[in-house]
């Protein structure tokens, strides 16, 4: 039984439907009805053509992760369908960008970037896994971070942190829920084509666009399909494209564990050069 | 004229005189009125030596960071002492530490713990830098994040978030307001044996306390003082002791600068070595 949770559109929609086509009984959550509905059709016709597509449970609920109370209530209407069982998989896809210049920005877009983004993720994974230590289920637990939660420049003061906050977040639950058998891992999206890109790039300031360059976005069902593949591999610091990598291995942490040695050292010598290829391009972009 | 939050106590405080002793302006900012009035004639007594001690402004300001609009008002009062103009330098040190088990902390403790640690710093930067820019003043802003700000580990999943969120600001902003020529900082602060630490030690969860072991803490003024000399050599991330270097150097980011390239890259490999170590003995503990 899997949670997701920003599940109506992009990534989480992406990966919910995978997860469907793989026999997994599905619970989605959001806050647009209209949307959830769609996207659970969706979801039912990924899985049709499973000869077990009668037992599998497909459910989407509307509520708001920002608010706690409302994350209970959406983890026990989930769990009810299922005999009280808390979900063995939590993916905690909610989020938004607000790209701009930290100064033109309004505070109140900084405070609900971070309710949205950190807040919506961590009382999601609080209720469950207080549930799922309950019931002693052992599970796994993927924060959706961002490439901008491993690095930053101008434009994302209203972003990077609240996903810096999701690394440290995954960071410290990595390590004590090993009490409890269950796993966390910790997804650097890169650029995905998605409704919140379009929403981002309308207020996004030129000179981040330019920095960004022709940054080539993946599809949702890309991004869903490789961060399933590295999930399957056991990888804690999960990315799906060359520049994410680079970065992850770039700042890995005293004690995130390597993905894979070789490659990650490897890695290591490209980062250096990328990192002063960003501070080249900005000095240049202010000269 | 440098402007200190969480200037009454601790690494605040300790700041304070340590810049009053060199001939700064200081304001300081603190709500327990007793505590600014005590830190305040500490301060006095650090400049008291100087030839011109009698030209140097020293003042405390009870104020709330927590809440944007006191920190405006907190502001607006320390510029008009020095004809409307905004601080030189800012020391955003508010900030507080609640150890606990993840799924045994109340979901209120995560928020309040965000409100002061990230937040507060966030208003303070944010109200500063509008009026620095709009002023056309140079200077430096110095974020006060964490050791745990680059790595975590159980017991402190309410803590480290808001540090890896200070980074990850500090991150976007070093880059984005080279544009005003505002010049940010942040310090990987270590275990300092502050009035903070006491607090903390109460609640540390006693599996936490194995894995820090005999972790040596700096005196605030033995940390004031490295931050200082640091600041001085322009240094971007910061640290003033060794275990806190080599988490640094161990995920640096991206597009953070190196301090010192081969001695940074010295540190990588016993960064590698310690990340082992830390995982060793967590696995110890819980086998």
């Amino acid at each position: 039984h899997a949670y997701v949770t920003g599940g109506s559109k992009g990534l989480g929609k992406a990966i919910a439907k995978l997860l469907a086509s793989k026999g997994a009984h599905v619970t989605i959550i959001a806050r647009d009805k209209d949307h959830l509905q769609i996207a659970l059709e969706e979801i039912k016709d990924a899985a049709k053509g499973r000869e077990d597509y009668k037992n599998l449970i497909f459910n989407a609920i509307s509520a708001d992760v920002t608010n706690y109370e409302d994350s209970v209530r959406a983890l026990n209407e989930a769990c009810d369908l299922h005999n009280g069982r808390a979900p063995d998989f939590i993916f905690c896809c909610a989020g938004a960008c607000k790209p701009g210049l930290f100064i033109e920005q309004d505070i109140s877009e900084f405070e609900s970037g971070m309710q949205l983004n950190y807040h919506g993720t961590l009382y999601t994974v609080h209720v469950r896994v207080k549930r799922m230590t309950r019931q002693r289920i052992k599970g796994k637990i993927v924060l959706v971070s961002s490439v901008l939660g491993v690095m930053s420049f101008i434009g994302f003061s209203q972003y990077a942190p609240t996903k810096y906050a999701l690394r440290g977040l995954a960071e410290t639950l990595r390590n004590e829920l090993l009490l409890y058998d269950i796993s966390v891992h910790c997804y650097f999206a890169g650029t995905i084509d998605s409704p919140g890109l379009q929403q981002e790039n309308k207020t996004k300031p030129k000179i981040t666009s330019e920095i960004e360059g022709d940054d080539v976005a993946l599809s949702p069902d890309q991004a869903a399909k490789a961060l399933y593949k590295s999930l399957c591999k056991g990888h804690f610091h999960i990315t799906s494209d060359l520049g994410g990598n680079i970065c992850r291995v770039a700042s890995k942490g005293a004690v995130s564990p390597t993905n894979n040695f070789i490659v990650d050292s490897l890695l290591s010598a490209f980062a250096w050069v990328c990192k002063n290829k960003i501070n080249f391009y900005f000095v240049l972009y202010i000269l």
